[in-house]
């Protein structure tokens, strides 16, 4: 093996897969932001035609999914494998959403790093050999996971500053051995590290520190620098965890210019009164499905840093008085083969 | 790539990861059944003296991975990548027994086909070339698992006659790309199979079409027949969903005569007041890391062929009326090289 695997966490791909279909499905407030013409799909009704929040998350999940493998010429039979997960208990969002799909599949729970997760491990079944095509989803809603995570939507809770958004959303990405189009060249996975932040509603907090761990050993691993990059962007720390993450960098001396993060671009702060921004495995899955891959297909960027950020906490971890922790997996995205 | 997929879902593996440690650790009630000599560690206090039954649970999980990893000679920081998953709401046992632990980790959703799924996704990462040793974790708890998904244990709710006991006990099984010993040769993944069972008391039943689906499949993708193997063992189907795969294959003109399930396996039924067996994730974790790779230690089986077996629901799926999905991956173990 040798060249497969660099420093104790980074892989880098020897045939880099090629990103040959990706979609994305959001909600009518997602439709509202500032990214809005990058989405394949906006539903004005975020029921999306079902009887439960949760029915109408798979269903945005196998909207995305179809759309994607269209875009990539391919049926879900013609998928090797399948990696999907979403932050409803027992996963059911992305399990429904499979139910009857003639595809093996592979349920993941990494929170909202979700999509790089599955990102990273496709692409690591198809470097690996063990396939041609694989497919990453991931969702969020907001409905769902308000009433499952706080309080039911009809108790009209309040919302703290520190808060974010839970996305309704859901994106997917095709990856195969062949073709042309964006690679993933690498990815780094996480550790799961927690400080010791126990607020619920500050989840920005909880996950930057497992993003800059992630963040510096791709640097240490790879040998790159943050310049490297046209962008690097985290999934869903929202605005105060996007400058805890410049906080800490910088009191390392290192200054990251080109960093944003997928919670800060996705709705318009303050006009949208969804306070530190978005959160959620749809957040980073429609932004990168939709903003970020169309940006690299228009020349916007050759290189991109994609860092997914998961807060593992549940309704009881809080309630029996634990902090939460958090994780980070990044997927490097390139134009070029050669990474 | 060619020779590492046969047909539709398996994988055969060209330098099959070898089995370096495995550890089992259970509950009271696991250590008065019929394989209690089988495992590491048996606690006479579920608590695993913690303030909550989910952090029991965590620490099982803990305890299974250092033993798993001091019998193969390594740290946690030894290893490549840690798979790792159970059936709390938001896999909060995987990922709080991960924390602070330096390995990168991947948190997995496949209810209680996880050890299968964990096993065959480090098999993949190995064989792929992505490092020299990898972890698969499963765990499930009855006293987390009965609140959560039923009631709480207070309440005393009467079990009907198809139920089956979510088994207390946590598995572990650290893979590496040297070595002798056991070697996990290929991996059938799983398609999501839905009969429309509706009774989240009866998950044999719910189960048993997806163990069918992928045991054709593994026959078919491989050319193996039922008798290749010594021992062919399904996760948690209990003596219901046991005896409706004999049938389901008995309809086929096949005979499995060297076919049991983890479920059946681990208790004293009908002595043991447990209905129609052991259930959880932890049930296939721990009969696997105990008696099976003993037992194939000690010579008893050459080839075995497990499958795990995983119902997706959740109680939400079931209060909204839904059918219950189930999903079976199998991976065969082999005491050769050759497969």
């Amino acid at each position: 093996m040798g060249t497969k695997k660099l420093g104790k966490q980074t892989l880098a791909f020897v045939a880099p897969p090629t990103i040959a279909g990706y979609a994305s499905v959001v909600g009518k407030k997602e439709g509202q932001g500032p990214l809005a013409g990058a989405f394949d799909l906006i539903n004005q009704d975020d029921s999306f035609g079902e009887s439960s929040w949760e029915k109408a998350e798979s269903t945005m999940q196998r909207m995305a999914l179809e759309t994607a493998l269209d875009k990539a010429g391919q049926s879900p039979s013609g998928l090797d494998l399948l990696f999907a997960g979403d932050l409803l208990n027992q996963c059911i969002a992305s399990s429904f959403a499979a139910r009857g799909q003639d595809v093996s599949f592979l349920g993941l729970y990494g929170a909202c790093s979700t999509m790089a997760e599955g990102l990273a491990l496709a692409a690591m079944a198809l470097d690996g050999g063990f396939g041609e095509r694989a497919a990453a989803v991931a969702s969020s809603h907001f409905c769902s996971a308000e009433r499952q995570y706080r309080t039911p939507l009809e108790y009209g809770g309040q919302r703290t500053p520190t808060a974010q958004w839970t996305v309704t959303g859901a994106g997917a990405c095709v990856l195969t051995c062949q073709g042309t189009g964006p690679c993933i060249t690498h990815a780094t996975l996480g550790k799961v590290i927690d400080k010791g932040i126990k607020d619920a509603n500050n989840m920005g907090a909880a996950m930057a520190p497992a993003a800059c761990d992630t963040l510096a050993a791709h640097f240490s691993d790879t040998g790159r620098r943050p310049s490297d990059y046209d962008l690097i962007v985290t999934g869903d720390l929202g605005e105060l965890g996007k400058s805890i993450v410049l906080d800490l960098f910088r009191s390392d001396g290192v200054e990251l210019p080109n960093y944003d993060d997928c919670g800060v671009m996705i709705f318009d702060l303050p006009a949208q009164d969804v306070h530190c921004g978005g959160s959620g495995c749809g957040c980073s899955a429609v932004v990168l499905n939709g903003y970020l891959l169309r940006g690299m297909a228009a020349g916007r960027w050759k290189k991109i840093l994609f860092c997914g950020t998961g807060a593992l906490l549940s309704p009881i971890s809080s309630l029996q008085g634990e902090s939460i922790p958090g994780i980070c997996h990044a997927v490097a995205i390139s134009t070029g083969k050669g990474g």
